[in-house]
């Protein structure tokens, strides 16, 4: 892969936010055809990227997707990277988590490689959330709350038990397979070139096609994503002094994180938990509150931020959902300790504006959960994988002359 | 990559035309990581699809397409292919097709790689052709004849002065990066697996968006292709006895051939060219008919079809020019020698009912042209490369530290 080399970053304490990257080549060839280093690109040879997909837990949150779908993405998903699968869907008289991990299985099967899947809502899943001490991730019924956020979460601690070094999210609904491969290609080549440890990636797609008036369109950007840009842009501004559009990714559902970061974060519950890591970043590495990560702050944090080139194309939800993604942005924004009283005071007319709040009302706050790292994660390994009766390893076992070694151990690597 | 294993072959003669295959993984990693040989499925490690890759030419035939569109398709092909792209794009007081090399060039400059453009309607082209031995390209201005045929035949006596040996087609108008790389790394996968030095590999698109109501919707299948791949398929299966539906590739713009092959091959003009190939080889090593090419009856000639993952998702000329397409593929169907009287009669029946053709009228002739291997492509390499003042290697010179070859030369080591 061939990324533009980015011009500038923008500090937020010990966080560096690189600008947009573009992808010039999806496939930029082996490093023995390398020229001289260009000024405009950065290469990323396939040895490299393959060698980091090595080391990729791809994490597929999943909600009633069809099996069509689902196996479209885990086709583009590269062989090398481990897959994931944390499914929220109904388990009613069809039992759609069934087909999913079905689909897996086949899949893996046809593709001889491995993959775990389970189910967000499985009783054992909450007993061993809870023994690891999350026991803010289960709600009334006792069971992992149903949300984004918190598919992200099972799926980050479900990563810290294989050993892998980084994790990369990607969207169960995306129509385009060759947009998935891309996706883990640009978080693979970024993860190469950053020079920090404590490193994330974030993808901006380049077009979303929509219908209107009846005609195919490629809008550029969500309406979303443009509000949360906006502020978290006038956040860091207020900082620096300086204007700023250095963030193009607020809401990115496709982003990665080193594990070596991402154990480190607070991640927010729902679909705040995207922008939320840019917050969570800033309040633990940017200098405005005490930090105890004074390692991450010598090494500081990388965040590359990449636009692909493929169309993101996927299931619309509809109005309503934009809606609500656009206002759990602005609800963490708010309530930010590092957010400075006259963004705040923006956010509250703009909210006021979209009537998402009445006069004098305060923005909801939105749950935000403690850093996986801080988690027991050998309790949460063994009753995961002793009472969780929806957690599927493919394969099972080693039939068919293939050997896999579970995937999931005890004995964090980190 | 990972294909499909096929399980069924139909011969037609010396043609051996395999099943669809489909894609199971876009990338399916590295050698060293192989498991022993599965029965479901044939997987192609990167390093032989690198190698393929850096053997290949990929053909870009292209009308009219916008900047941004051409340069997705750019950098969906693999690096290591040579991009020769011929356009039959409007030279007004807007000159498209100079923004097209433009457009070229500065994707070639970012991305370190060569690429070829040319225009099809220069004068020092037609003078090229016309030296070479191949007049019938010529019209009454005396410049080579529009037509995405036409295009296809003068990037393939340019690919034979490359000495690279394998030629993939890409439409420019694919709105997909990812499709296109799906596309090459197809042809590379197949070329490798292929067991004969005369192979062609063609792309059947799993699914097509289309607006239908308003909503997007993904078919299977073109109607054109439909039409064409029912026709072939009888008068395969009038000669062999058996009803068959091998053939699911015959419109396939999207396809493959080494030239070994592809240098014997009589191209048709305009958008019958694609269905042609098929007659074509059942014409010349069918067996029906006496062929020169004992060789070839040795060897026999192996047909690879792909079922691609990624929607096919391109701009929709409208329905006229679909109406026209499958008109033109059923006029070669008709009109060739190894077609079965019965099979002829259904197609005038088609034609008629949709009122292609009146009642007792025959269907039109295609232009059928000679094998570009027949040609002197010594000649045509020494016009083509003084007169043709369209034409555009780049980088032209080895500036900026980067040095290539240039990549034409008279000496095609076929
Ligand atoms: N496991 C799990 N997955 C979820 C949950 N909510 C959404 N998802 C999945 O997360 C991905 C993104 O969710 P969407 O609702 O499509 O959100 P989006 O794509 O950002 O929003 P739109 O652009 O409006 O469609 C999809 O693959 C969903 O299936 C959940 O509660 N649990
Ligand atoms: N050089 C050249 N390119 C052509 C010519 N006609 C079509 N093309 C290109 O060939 C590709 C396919 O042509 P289209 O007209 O889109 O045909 P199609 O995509 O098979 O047909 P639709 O599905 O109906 O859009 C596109 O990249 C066109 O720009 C031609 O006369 N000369």
């Amino acid at each position: 892969m061939r990324l533009e080399r980015p011009h500038r970053t923008e500090r937020f304490g010990a966080v560096r936010i690189h600008e947009l990257q573009r992808v010039i080549e999806l496939d930029s060839g082996d490093a023995a055809m390398a020229g001289p280093r260009s000024r405009e690109s950065l290469r990323v040879p396939s040895a490299q990227l393959r060698a980091i997909e090595q080391d990729m837990v791809i994490v597929v949150p999943c909600m009633n997707e069809t099996r069509r779908v689902i196996e479209g993405v885990l086709s583009g998903v590269p062989h090398d990277c481990l897959v994931i699968m944390v499914s929220n869907s109904a388990r009613g008289p069809v039992d759609r988590y069934e087909i999913e991990a079905q689909t897996v299985e086949q899949f893996c099967q046809a593709a001889e490689r491995p993959a775990i899947t389970v189910h967000q809502r499985d009783p054992g899943l909450a007993a061993a959330v809870k023994a690891a001490g999350a026991a803010d991730l289960i709600d009334d019924e006792g069971l992992v709350r149903g949300g984004k956020g918190e598919a992200m979460f099972v799926g980050l601690a479900m990563a810290a038990l294989t050993g892998r070094r980084y994790l990369g999210f990607i969207d169960a609904d995306n129509f385009v397979p060759g947009a998935v491969n891309e996706y883990c290609k640009a978080y693979a080549a970024a993860f190469q070139l950053a020079d920090s440890p404590y490193s994330m990636v974030r993808i901006s797609w380049h077009s979303k096609p929509k219908l209107r008036d009846g005609r195919l369109f490629f809008s550029r950007r969500g309406r979303t994503s443009e509000v949360t840009n906006q502020f978290l842009n006038q956040l860091i501004g207020e900082y620096s002094g300086f204007g700023t559009e250095v963030v193009a990714t607020g809401n990115a559902g496709e982003h990665a994180f080193s594990l070596q970061l991402g154990l480190k974060l607070r991640l927010a519950g729902g679909f705040a938990v995207e922008p939320y890591e840019y917050l969570d970043m800033f309040e633990q590495f940017g200098g405005v509150l005490d930090s105890p990560h004074q390692e991450v702050l010598d090494k500081s944090v990388s965040v590359s931020q990449i636009e692909t080139r493929n169309p993101h194309f996927h299931d619309n939800k509809g109005d309503h959902h934009v809606q609500d993604m656009r206002m759990q942005a602005l609800n963490v924004l708010y309530h930010s300790p590092v957010c400075l009283p006259s963004v705040r005071s923006e956010i509250l007319d703009f909210m006021l504006a979209h009537r998402a709040i009445g006069e004098g009302d305060e923005p909801p706050r939105e749950r935000i959960y403690p850093p996986v790292g801080t988690l027991a994660l050998d309790r949460f390994c063994d009753m995961l994988t002793t009472e969780a009766h929806s957690l599927r390893q493919v394969p099972s076992d080693g039939g068919d002359g293939l050997s896999y070694a579970p995937q999931l151990s005890r004995w964090p690597r980190h």
